[in-house]
Formats: structure tokens, sequence, C-alpha cells
């Protein structure tokens, strides 16, 4: 069955691949899944046709056959547990493996999302320039945290999962702070992850749509 | 094999059901199984034996004979994928269930956890009251939006699940506010979850434990 996800006609990123569709390209690469996309505009997102879809007017959503999901790390574990490559076959490896997808998106990206707001939302704000290192540093204590675990390990928890595709998208939404940088193990941990065949192509997609070379949607 | 689970030795809202082991404890409720819970202090939380549990320093966390998890989301799920009751059958009900306990923490979670972080962390500073209605209409616009798709339904999608249990423990944390009495059918829907005997049955254990009255740990 054909799988169709969703993603930004145009993302604010202008395709730096920070957008969570880049999430759901790269583990449908990862495990060899052909998939199409559908083009969303900002004025669609908010439209019934695609509130349908995601009740809370986001990307990317997945539809195959009369299955629709919303929900990147949903999605992500859909694709992980009907085909192989992201999740390890012991019981507790993978139940190590979800962890670390729960982890990435409910404890290290939100006050990642929170910095993001701070900067694009509150930009304009009187308290913007002095609240900012307050929250940079909430995000400075949860990478930290993260790199004590990381050490000098290749991946979270022995061979790459989805809990490390999940790991290092969310991480790169911290490099353009500089944060990131100053963990050079965690900076090495998402150079890895760029580093694999499968992000590759999922980037160059989400970038040649993002700059109308998209011969899909 | 026994289930030990960690709570805080005393949580911070005094027995309110708001700190995390509530949801794992709900679940084990749910599904019948019975637990043990190792009460930790503040400051057991950050020494090197809880975070070799949990690297984040963070509770609740779930032993099994040899398997150590972390991460609620990742810890219900667990249970939910083991034992009757949290997940439906159907695989595409079951795969919609999952999106709702992403969705919970993923994108209705956080915009709440920056209203407690501005309320308590941030409480202090100049820009505290100016900025508190700005982090209360995102997480209106969360639970609009939300609250447009439960509609009239009883749970989320079909009977009741892990994505409901996740939510309606999210959500509790927005009634101190007051916003969750703005949308009368999340208010009821949460009602609805309490009502369970099994949330019953959490929220007297974890009331006991934080008056002084728990027998277990």
């Amino acid at each position: 069955m054909t799988i169709i996800i969703t993603a930004f006609e145009r993302s604010p990123d202008g395709g730096k691949g920070l957008a969570r569709d880049t999430r759901v390209r790269w583990a449908l690469e990862e495990v060899g899944q052909p998939y199409e996309v559908r083009p969303v505009s900002f004025r669609e997102k908010k439209e019934p046709a695609h509130l349908a879809l995601h009740p809370f007017g986001l990307i990317p959503t997945y539809e195959e056959g009369d299955l629709a999901l919303f929900e990147t790390g949903s999605i992500v574990f859909h694709i992980a547990e009907r085909h192989a490559g992201l999740l390890p076959g012991d019981a507790n490896a993978r139940a190590r493996a979800i962890t670390w997808m729960f982890a990435a998106l409910n404890t290290v990206e939100p006050p990642i999302l929170e910095l993001s707001i701070a900067k694009i939302l509150e930009s304009d704000k009187s308290w913007s320039q002095e609240r900012l290192p307050l929250v940079e540093d909430r995000v400075r204590n949860r990478l930290g945290q993260l790199s004590v675990r990381l050490g000098k390990a290749d991946w979270l928890d022995g061979a790459f999962s989805a809990g490390d595709l999940m790991m290092v998208s969310v991480l790169l939404r911290t490099r353009p702070s500089g944060i990131l940088n100053e963990f050079p193990n965690l900076a090495a941990y998402v150079a890895r992850g760029e580093a694999r065949p499968a992000y590759k192509r999922a980037f160059d997609a989400q970038l040649a749509q993002n700059t109308g070379k998209a011969l899909t949607g």
C-alpha cells in the first residue's frame, strides 16, 4: 500500500531539515520503504481537511490504506514496528530503544521547543534578552545529562535504533544556538546520525521540496 | 517477577497525584499488576545510584527482573504491550491509541510544562506577570484543539486506552490554573478518567505515601 506523508509546502527553516517530516522520511529511508509527500501550505494546515487528519493542525501525518496517523513519535514507532532496522529483536533492548524515543520527545525536546519559542515568538518582548540565558541553561542542563549518559558510545544503547533517530533529530535543533557544540560527544553523535545514507536521502528529499525541486506531491 | 517503581519520597504537590509515578501506578492498576514502590528523596534523585537508572535524575523508573526502564511514556507502553486492558487488539486502533500517547506527551504537555515553569521557576522574575497570559494562551490553544477533536465522545478513539490514560494525566495538570474548566467536555473527560476504579486505587496509593501512611518502600 502506498505510504503518503504530509510536509510543509515550504518549511519555515528553508530546508535545513529541522521540520518534523524529516524524521519520518529518515525512518522510511532506514527501512527502505518508498513514500509520497503531500505538501501542505500554512493556510491548508488550519483547514478542516487537514484537521481531520491532524487535530492540532501540524505536520507530518501518515496515511497507509485505511490507517491515518499523526505525531512523529507514533509514526516513527509504527514504521519501526512493522519493518526491520529500527528496533532490536531482543525484548528488553527493544523496550529500552522505545524509552529513548520517549526521552527524546518528552524530556529533551520540551526545553528545546521552549528556546525556539523564546527566540521566535517572544523576540520582540521587553524580557527577551534578559530571559534567554535562563532558557538556554535549561537546554544545557538536559544536554549535559545526556552527554554523561552517552559517554564514548556511538549510540544510546547498543546498535542504532529509532531512539537514536529521534534523539539525533531533536538535538539537531540545538545546533543553531551553539549549545550542541558545547558537548563534543553529542555533536559527534549527531554527526554520526547525519552521516547515515538514509538520513542523507531524507535530508536531500526535504531540501529538494523546500527549494522547489521536488518531483513528488 | 516483582515490579518495582520509584516515586518521590514526598511529592512537591503534596499528594495531588500530579507527579508522574501516578501515571505508572494507574497503568499497573488498570492491568491488575501488583508493584512495589521505592521512594527517592530529592537528594537521592541526583546521586549515581539513581542516575544509573534514570540519566535525567527524574522519577518514575521501572524495574522488572533484569529490565530497567525510565520515561513514563515508555513504561506505560511497556505495561500496555504486555498485559490486556490498555491497547485495542485491532492493529489500526492500536496504532491510533499509541498516537494519542505521543500526542499527550509531545504536543499537549510541553505548553503545560512551560506554564508550570513560568509559575514556579520564574514567579520572582520582573516579567512574570506580564508574560503569564501569553503562556496560558498557548495551553488554551492546545486544549481548544483537543476539545474540538474529542467532541461529545467519552474517550479519544473508541474504548479507553493508554492514550486516554496519558492524556487525562497530562490534562490534570491544567486544572489548578482554571484552564481545564474553560473546556467543559475536557473537564468531563478528565473526571471520567478519575472515576475509574484503577485511577482511584493509584491516586490513593500515592496519597498514602505522600502523607506518610504508605506500607510499601
